[in-house]
């Protein structure tokens, strides 16, 4: 028998999950809430910029030198037979450090100097920086940016660090190393400073064939080449390899056979789709929660316009990871759910029922196109196809009668075009569709969602049991550095979550949203591209 | 001393006011709920189309038996110095009567005839027959239709009746007399069988130079010119005309004089515009209360498309009346205060005040522009300039942060947009707009809203209190055709109702109002002519 660490780093809260690699079950588990949790509106009392998003890197530390010691005391495991461990992360989620590795944050001077805290994926203060590099790269019609979706967000690595050289001079100035935070972590564990390829390759510009790009950097910034040379350059562990074992010291403190191999770091998303055992080309898995992200894998590169990332072996080795995404799915049903009217909400509370079970009912009822409303969900900008983020929400077709169930249905309706939008594109780069997988918060809890899904995009829908489906999948990767297994194949075939349910479309509903996902493509258009200058000019006045 | 009695039948209730010719003082007034009220969801129990809006005939004479003498008794006024009666009315209000006059639902076999009773404006059975006249008013090129608009409603007249022909001919058979409910309430005071040229002239596609348009009648059904021939034509008497003196009978069942003059009657809103005193050309009116009638005088007549009727001498001899509309204002801001959710009606309710009263404190704290929305408020259809019934509501720019008070703010802006078509159709056809009125009951109790009016008109905006207006227009009436006054104009000047307050526009905000009003004309123009099509085909799956 031989085990496998998962260690998931989320937003609000780390996991620790002993696997056991012959089938996958939970052997232990810890679960833990970031001591300082996620750094919004004030720091240390002092009011930071609303666009900001930081953390402190000692709480992500707390997480393993305390749940390490307590899934191995739970378990009674023989130490020498966990194998390996692997580490998810959410990115661009970045860290300064010192030569020594400690977080600028920890310097005494830079206690209340929010540029030394780690900047966390949502951290939107670089949205200048980001729109700089995207400028240039467009000028230079830079062959690299098609990688990228022909965008750059200001959630990725570049931006962030361009952000502290502009915001925050003092701290690059004592910064050694600029890290993922994935990569710190295994830097923690191995004392080894190497960067992972899926961190890097999805949000630094880096590539494995020329590595970063300096020409770009070179002509946005006369400083930027240099910091990235110095301080974020280093040696690749590509996803499948070992970085090594983790070393003497740490294997000591946390109660570790020294012998266990550490995977390089893997992004949350990333994680999830080897967890569900979505591994294989033709098959596109939504990661379902505040925002949703649509990972295909492909044995080839295409340059896939409002496709953000393509990188080789960044999941599976040999196979190009590409990811698009949208920015508000479970946001926009919450904002949808906290403008209810009166009588809804006292309904729901009469009968001891959430508002979205409320809601769930009321709409289910509801026939495709019965409301006669379409909506356009880009109340948080549009991420893919369109790459713009300055986009905003529209909802069309409302009368004095208009529910408010009719409303969120509609919003279903909405991202389930706009997953349709984008699974065409991947199809028209010759990238087939053949299964799709559904992952995340909302699939399990939301059947009426999960329908109207499968009879838009016209696909059977499969829904995972992915509660823990990053953990897995990074224990899986845990499992494969430790050679508890000989390949992805067999790993994930006997380590990933299993299947809950799966829909299958309606033939007459299919036909229905065919009409009005050609209304919801037409009015996309209308307003994503060439009209879209009419709501840029009073955007302009906000 | 002399006192003119104005009557005011509006939708729910009739007034009856007795004022003073001189001053225009309200010496006695009497008012009364109709006593069926509007009949809609069913009839004498038994459940009636949704659309349908009927009245009982005989509430109308309840109001006048009891009204009259009540405010003769109260003002203990000689009844010889009362020269003269108005009449205004709500249209096309229709009623079916026999040879003595006498409503078809008065017949025992008719009670539970829906089709018997009267068909209160709002009544929308006769959709079909609106689309029939109208589609054959289009074939022909029908030059006449230009007056109208380029549109056919089926609140007006001619299609109520062929609602009547084809769905209930028992009815027709036995129908002596079709009236505006405002000519047969005349007749019941003078025993004359008279029509109104207002009620005509606005409804049912008569002209004074042409009479009826039997040809078109013609080309619709075989059956209408026979019908209109026969139960509807008779003879015409102009507004500021006297129809004669009231009947002897009448004279003493209400103790009036049978010297006492009565006018034709008048439309309710066109009554109003005397009663504010709006009488000259170059003065835009805003009646506005569920939806807003924008009224104009023109000593021309001219084909303005999207504008409903130009009639000659309808309010003021000589002077062309105008008539355009919104479908959906009072209306529209009802159904967002509904959909206000839970947190904004309990904090109204905490501080005891209406959700309106919240809703239009945050709403002014913003400064134009600031929400980045842009609403279409077409949620009732687009009455003018668009004349597309089928139109619905559209709200752009929202996102995850969009609060309710923004979205209510924005309707108000967009029916302010709405109005500023409006008041440019008539520009665009020579119809200078040096004034702008505002009367209805929405103006007297949102100064918000008003000021939002006057900078996205950018003109000077007089709020008169016109509680009482049409009331106070058709007394006005009742003063002309009793030689009160020798003309409109003095007796107008004497008797107008008084200005409440005058808005004038703010430079910075009229500037901002500019550049949201070119954004709110794109996008009306993409979504009401050339690409409605997307939006009617999700209706047609509705």
């Amino acid at each position: 028998m031989t085990y496998s660490i998962g260690i998931d780093f989320g937003t609000g809260s780390g996991r620790v999950f002993l696997v056991n690699t012959e089938n996958g079950e939970i052997v232990a588990q810890y679960i833990k809430n970031y001591t300082h949790g996620t750094i919004e509106g004030n720091l240390n009392g002092r009011k930071i910029p609303q666009n900001f998003s930081l953390q402190n890197a000692n709480d992500y530390m707390e997480v393993i030198e305390l749940g390490v010691p307590a899934i191995l005391a739970e378990s009674q495991v023989n130490v020498e037979e966990v194998v390996g461990m692997g580490i998810d992360f959410t990115s661009s989620t970045v860290i300064f450090v010192d030569e020594n590795m400690e977080p600028m944050h920890n310097k005494p001077h830079f206690h209340d100097n929010p540029h030394a805290y780690v900047k966390l994926w949502k951290h939107h203060g670089a949205q200048e920086e980001a729109d700089a590099l995207l400028n240039t790269a467009l000028e230079e019609k830079n062959r690299w940016l098609g990688y990228y979706g022909f965008n750059v967000s200001s959630e990725w690595m570049i931006p962030k660090i361009m952000e502290v050289h502009h915001k925050a001079p003092e701290v690059m100035a004592e910064t050694a190393y600029i890290m993922e935070a994935g990569d710190w972590i295994v830097n923690r564990l191995t004392d080894k400073n190497v960067r992972s390829n899926c961190g890097l390759g999805f949000k630094a510009f880096w590539e494995a064939s020329t590595g970063f790009h300096y020409d770009l950097f070179d002509k946005v910034n006369s400083d930027l080449s240099e910091i990235v040379r110095n301080k974020l350059d280093a040696p690749i562990v590509n996803i499948g390899e070992s970085v090594g074992q983790v070393s003497a010291t740490m294997a000591e403190q946390l109660g570790l056979s020294p012998e266990t191999q550490v995977s390089p770091f893997i992004i949350d998303a990333h994680a999830s789709l080897l967890g569900i055992g979505a591994e294989k080309d033709k098959e596109m898995t939504m990661v379902m929660g505040t925002s949703t992200c649509h990972l295909m894998l492909n044995k080839a590169q295409h340059k896939v316009p409002g496709i953000s990332g393509s990188v080789k072996g960044a999941i599976i080795p040999d196979l190009y990871a590409y990811e698009a995404g949208q920015s508000a799915v479970g946001d926009l049903f919450e904002y949808v759910a906290k403008q209810a009217p009166y009588d809804y909400v006292q309904a729901a509370e009469s009968r001891g029922i959430s508002i979205f079970d409320l809601l769930n009912e009321k709409a289910g009822k509801l026939y495709p196109g019965e409301s006669g409303l379409i909506a356009l969900d880009w109340h948080n900008g549009n991420r893919s196809v369109l790459s713009d983020s300055n986009l905003k929400g529209s909802l069309f077709g409302m009368t004095l009668q208009t529910k408010h169930e009719e409303i969120y249905r509609a919003y279903i309706e909405a991202t389930a075009f706009g997953t349709k939008m984008i699974m065409q594109q991947y199809q028209g780069w010759q990238m087939d569709v053949e299964n799709v997988f559904a992952c995340g918060g909302i699939p399990k809890k939301n059947g009426l969602l999960m329908e109207i899904y499968a009879n838009v995009l016209n696909k059977q829908v499969t829904i995972i049991d992915s509660e823990y489906a990053p953990a897995i999948g990074a224990a899986i990767l845990g499992a494969i550095c430790g050679k508890a297994h000989p390949d992805f194949n067999t790993a994930i075939a006997a380590m990933k979550e299993p299947v809950l349910y799966q829909v299958t479309p309606d033939p007459e509903q299919v036909a229905i949203y065919k009409k009005l996902f050609s209304a919801y493509k037409e009015l996309h258009d209308l307003h994503g591209y060439k009209k879209a200058r009419i709501m840029r000019n009073v955007s302009a006045l906000m």
